[in-house]
């Protein structure tokens, strides 16, 4: 998907909403545990409740490999599932040296067909490229998180230039585009989103920590969007387990309705 | 396995050598190919050819993730396939907000119980806690790695304190202990190797970047060894694709004893 498909999609549903599918065995409605997919029953639900107020779908890879082989299943059924003009996600913030982080980008990009994959900037350049290389595909490089952690790192000051977080956006803006490279920014930093804009004027934003981690949604896109909106804001827990009996899934759709419509009401204030 | 197993092992063996088992379907000999599970027959003749000269094997899981549901069981049954006194290391670079790091923690852990999982730091203490806190487990955190992109960001100073791979080593010292924590250092920093002991006297070091990517051993071994030996070095393609023929094992087994030969010499000086 082009970043103007992307935009257009969020104009067309007055929507920059990801919905995260951190689905976990534990906490999905008892009723669905007698199915012969669990997760992939889950997802199927919640995707058929919320497709017409979101614009992506963000599985976290870490809660289908803990299950193994058969997670890895569901995974994939979740993703073929998924309507083709939904942007999706894989959260699996890899990043290898280059021989490797090629064979993460064919695994999330033609094994399983993924639209974009999050990915760690440690190992630098050669670790962040091969994902750049796959055509009409999208890295989503990590900036500054969402986690307390982003506290330990990301905002100590590199060679007395700028923060960590920076840095990394800054060089990472030489090795892709505004057509192929986005930046998580973390919701919690809503002081933080005037001066990303700054950094990266152009580049989308995938922005967790709405919901469960506590971000404010008005804050963020305030200062956050920009002329292609240039957000995706992603909510997993407050979403797919706002209720836990049978009728999960208009629990679901009604938390991700209370977004849709106040992101349909910060585009108005922006685009009219 | 505990610190003291390991060390044990090592002088056993006299050798501290790990074997990365990068399996790639387009390297290995074509006669496997015919083969229900090639991967895994790759695997098993390359363990039954090396597992009297080496302490550990690393599969490096986009080999086999690259390969879907199929890539996991034929790491599973790889896993299991491997004796119970070799120390095993899932190379995966993962790292998340809590909630998802324990998950990978149990997706390699107790799904399928490896000895040790490698951990990226950008995310800072949550992101590695989770990993800390299974028993019997280790993470092992990137500190200095072997590859290009490893000047990006690695060698910054830090608030004009100390560069990030030392900021990173001496801040995780204070989340582990040396019976819990090792460091990724890659082999072709080696005149780094006796900086690093002062920052890290104790701590196990994975070092890859030997044979393919060009690290020098004896030099790296020279100041990286401590009381405990403190290393296993890592080698990958040098050894497992030494041949592509019928006899690759053995082509195997002839690099793998060439490296601990000369690991039981540099063992020899140290311990006499």
């Amino acid at each position: 998907m082009t970043k103007q498909q992307l935009t257009e999609n969020i104009l067309a549903k007055k929507s920059y909403l990801c919905v995260g599918l951190d689905t976990d065995l534990g906490r999905i409605p008892q009723h669905l545990l007698s199915e012969s997919d669990p997760i992939f029953a889950f997802n199927k639900a919640i995707i058929d409740a919320t497709e017409d107020l979101c614009v992506a779908y963000k599985p976290n890879i870490a809660f289908y490999e803990a299950l193994g082989a058969k997670g890895w299943e569901s995974l994939q059924k979740t993703l073929d599932y998924i309507p083709d003009n939904i942007f999706t996600i894989a959260d699996a913030k890899r990043g290898d040296i280059g021989n490797t982080s090629r064979l993460y980008a064919k695994a999330f990009f033609e094994t399983m067909n993924f639209d974009s994959v999050t990915v760690a900037p440690y190992m630098g350049v050669d670790s962040v490229s091969p994902f750049l290389e796959f055509e009409n595909s999208w890295v989503i490089l990590l900036g500054l998180t969402s986690n307390k952690g982003s506290r330990d790192f990301q905002f100590a000051s590199q060679d007395g230039q700028m923060p960590l977080y920076e840095k990394v956006m800054r060089t990472a803006r030489t090795w892709g585009t505004d057509e192929n490279l986005m930046f998580v920014i973390g919701a919690t930093h809503p002081e933080k989103f005037a001066e990303i804009r700054e950094i990266a004027p152009d580049n989308f934003l995938l922005v967790p920590g709405v919901g469960a981690q506590g971000g404010d949604l008005a804050g963020l896109s305030k200062y956050g969007m920009n002329e292609s909106v240039g957000l995706l804001v992603n909510s997993s827990r407050g979403i797919i387990y706002a209720g836990d009996g049978k009728d999960f899934a208009e629990k679901a759709r009604a938390a991700a309705q209370k977004l849709q419509e106040e992101m349909a009401e910060l585009l108005q204030e922006k685009f009219g």
